[in-house]
């Protein structure tokens, strides 16, 4: 590994991109990229166009994800995959997904403008729609590039347009035809392994003082967002407390408890995560002299300890339980669409320590809190593998940010790692 | 008292008007009267009518309240006013407000045709927009009347349309410049006294198995319709709890810690009531896959039961204060716009007890958990009593419901306290 670890990824390039990528979809307070929409569009074909000005072979799926490749030597064998997704949530932030595609970018114009060509094809893959925001299906590009989208998600209308994704998908030009077909444009035994980049999102480098994590396992868990909560109106002042049916005290007595038990979990040094997102009343309904009669709300429970999550889920089932006893409601949580957790392939995860090591760069180890395209690749069979970046101000807002310092050191590790692949 | 005592309402005529003013204003699920609008504007046309054909004389003042008069034997004697309100809640009840209204003029009706003349005038008076999730004011009709109507109450929006109360009030040609020129339509010294009757809109009448109970004091207390909960947002698998900010959890704190000081407090005999009726986080913010950063809620606290209420108002401030510490957010409760508790006049709650004696009707005695129009009249001076109808169902919903027979003990009531008013 001597020669390539020492090639330098073309971190001009990534800073270039990162400011037309912001300038495009520049939405205050933050950015916003429509996933399957005019935001994340404006995204793809920036990338493409520098990874062509790069001297990179591009290419598209029917689903719209991107790719640019640096050809191997040899032909035949198997593909490194290095992607991640190029929308973000409304009025979020620039780093986002778009740090792992430039990470990527970086890494193989570097090894360009080294003239180095690995022993097999390496491809950056942009991926569409990670976001769930926008549509309520996980990974819906990486699943459609490998087969496995539901023709039925095709169906599904994202939050804001109310347009199904189909017909967002075909008025970008792509062919959602394709997937309703069950055809696939990556074949997972043709694929050495596919590595995400990611801001971490999360404060813990800034505590271990490090610059980069090597993840190797995703959360999972329990997530319902259609929950409600059904009581009965009443006049403020005519009904006493024992014949109130009060949706929002019962709530409260859920997410109070939840917090409570989490609490306790930390304590005992369980690691997962629960956020109740949403929460609200029908406006039509409610007002402030009315006993709330219904209200609704999301949860989220995450984590990688599989009995710390089984024992949440039955504590909320307790708490739902002593809810409607005690308040007179029903609770219904509806559909559960939480991803099982992931726990990425060892031996590319060891590849990342070992490439790390050869770029002298001391990388912290933790699993990843949120789900990422890496989970979908997982889930296919794919060995997949994370690295997690430093970033201040978690994600998903407007303040989010990166130093580039600490880019530099994950796409270096990006760099040996594309630089060194066999096939 | 002996004739008097004898004189029966005319339930015809409340029978008849109940059904119109329902068909009038059907708004499925419920009724709607709105406020200075077409629904509360067409119920006052309809019991106009119907005053006019009983042979009352009707006038209106320039606030748009509606008057029917039974002339008094002799002049110069003060006016009895029986009265309540014609709005409603949107998609309220067909009771609230009406049943009143109907008492009274059922009460007349009765009168007339006995050819029973009271010694002073009796009127009916129909407010105007009371219930307050249209304005964001107390009783401004009632208040108007009486020339207690602050003038920038008239540039109040109302929360639907949107446009201001002075604005409403001209599109029906009533006339907010006499209210923003301080005159009055009802001098104080001129009123013996506003008896309200009104459904119970609770379940007490109900479970100690009585018709009708005499209200000797009207609920009052604190009232926070704007505040508000600011944390920050953040990515739901990416921000540990140490570093949350959580606007939810804050506030479900909260909502669960004056719900179990409630709690204590009913098992201490003291009768107070508290209402989130609206939560709810920025629909542009939030997601199930974001820490919400924001939240905001209503909070009612009402009693008459002072120092109960300074307790629970204290409780408040704590509960703020730990939520605002182990969540690391800011709590602003806003402007506080509950009324104080009325305590309402004795010798008119006395005569209320009396005619109902004379009519052999055994009533019950409570306070009211509602605001209503008697309590812009004890403010302005004038002796104020209420009497509550059973019902059932509560009200503000499209369930409310009365018994002809329970609205009949009340309108007895008043037309015995009619027949005998001496001015």
């Amino acid at each position: 590994m001597k020669h390539e670890a020492r090639l330098e990824p073309d971190l001009a390039l990534a800073e270039a991109l990162f400011a037309s990528l912001r300038e495009a979809s520049l939405d205050p307070p933050g950015v916003t990229r429509d996933a399957y929409g005019p935001g994340e569009e404006r995204a793809h074909a920036l990338c493409i166009e520098a990874a062509k000005e790069a001297g990179l072979a591009v290419t598209r799926d029917f689903a719209g994800n991107s790719y640019a490749t640096l050809p191997g030597k040899a032909e035949g064998g198997r593909t490194l995959l290095i992607g991640s997704h190029l929308d973000s949530v409304a009025h979020g932030g620039n780093y986002d997904g778009a740090a792992g595609v430039l990470a990527g970018l970086a890494a193989l114009s570097g090894l360009v403008k080294a003239n180095h060509r690995p022993e097999a094809d390496v491809a950056v893959m942009m991926t569409r729609a990670e976001e769930t925001v926008w549509f309520p299906v996980s990974f819906p590009g990486a699943k459609a590039a490998l087969g496995r989208l539901p023709a039925d998600a095709l169906a599904l209308k994202r939050s804001d347009t109310g347009r199904t994704l189909a017909e967002h998908m075909r008025a970008l030009g792509f062919d959602p035809d394709a997937i309703a077909a069950g055809r696939r444009h990556l074949d997972p035994e043709r694929i050495a392994g596919f590595v995400e980049a990611h801001i971490e999102q999360g404060p813990e480098l800034i505590e271990v003082d490090r610059a980069v994590a090597i993840v190797p396992a995703i959360s999972g868990g329990y997530r319902f967002r259609q929950a409600r909560i059904t009581g009965e109106y009443a006049h403020v002042g005519g009904a006493p407390k024992r014949v109130r049916r009060d949706a929002v005290a019962a709530l409260a007595h859920i997410v109070a408890g939840i917090n409570a038990s989490w609490d306790r979990f930390e304590a005992e040094g369980h690691r997962i995560m629960t956020t109740f997102g949403v929460i609200g009343v029908d406006p039509a309904m409610a007002t402030w002299s009315r006993v709330p009669g219904e209200a609704r709300f999301t949860l989220d429970i995450r984590g990688v300890d599989l009995p710390a999550l089984a024992r949440m889920r039955h504590i909320l089932d307790e708490l739902i339980a002593e809810a409607e006893a005690k308040h007179g409601v029903t609770v219904t949580l509806g559909p559960d669409t939480g991803p099982r957790p992931g726990f990425l392939d060892e031996a590319l995860v060891q590849r990342l320590r070992d490439c790390a090591s050869a770029r002298f760069i001391a990388c912290h180890e933790m699993p990843s809190g949120g789900g990422h395209d890496a989970l979908a690749f997982h889930e296919a069979g794919v060995p997949a593998a994370m690295l997690f970046i430093r970033n201040q101000n978690g994600s998903h807002n407007p303040d989010e940010a990166m130093e580039m310092a600490d880019f530099a050191e994950a796409a270096r590790i990006l760099a040996t790692l594309a630089a060194t692949h066999q096939g």
